[in-house]
């Protein structure tokens, strides 16, 4: 999968995500997106590939794998924080 | 998997939860636990996944499988909403 293919969810407005992962499939014509999250944005990546997938490529789509995994830093505090992730795997059916 | 292998992620205080799932697998020694989480949660259940899988039982247990879903019912004004779920499966490696 192209590094291009991948989408980070974040602090934007949630229909420029669904919009980027549907564009990907349709006008890319991509066989796979990965969408990507981290920390409190992580159910908001799952929002985005519902909502692309249900609603606007509904049969066509579909979860073919998710990855949860954290990272543990250090904060501007100095103090060990552990954040998690998610990687959702979109594909056609 | 027995029903009450399932711990069901909302707004109670964090280690509640992380608690919960370390003792389905150290006291009551159950293979697998499912945790679910419906909305905004579904970052909070994949904390709770990894603070016990990486931090609580580091090397004993692993997400097994994770499923991502939603459904969409009508709210207390009428509009149609979609909500999205998780499910997350910890199993013993």
């Amino acid at each position: 999968m192209a590094e291009d293919n991948s989408i980070f969810v974040g602090g934007k407005p949630f229909m420029n995500y669904v919009t980027a992962v549907v564009m990907q499939f349709t006008t890319k014509n991509a066989d796979e997106v990965l969408i990507k999250a981290r920390g409190k944005f992580i159910s908001r990546a799952v929002d985005v590939a519902e909502v692309a997938a249900k609603r606007f490529l509904d049969g066509q789509i579909e979860p073919k794998e998710i990855r949860v995994d954290s990272e543990e830093f250090q904060n501007k505090e100095g103090k060990q924080v552990r954040v998690s992730t998610i990687e959702i795997i979109l594909g056609r059916k």
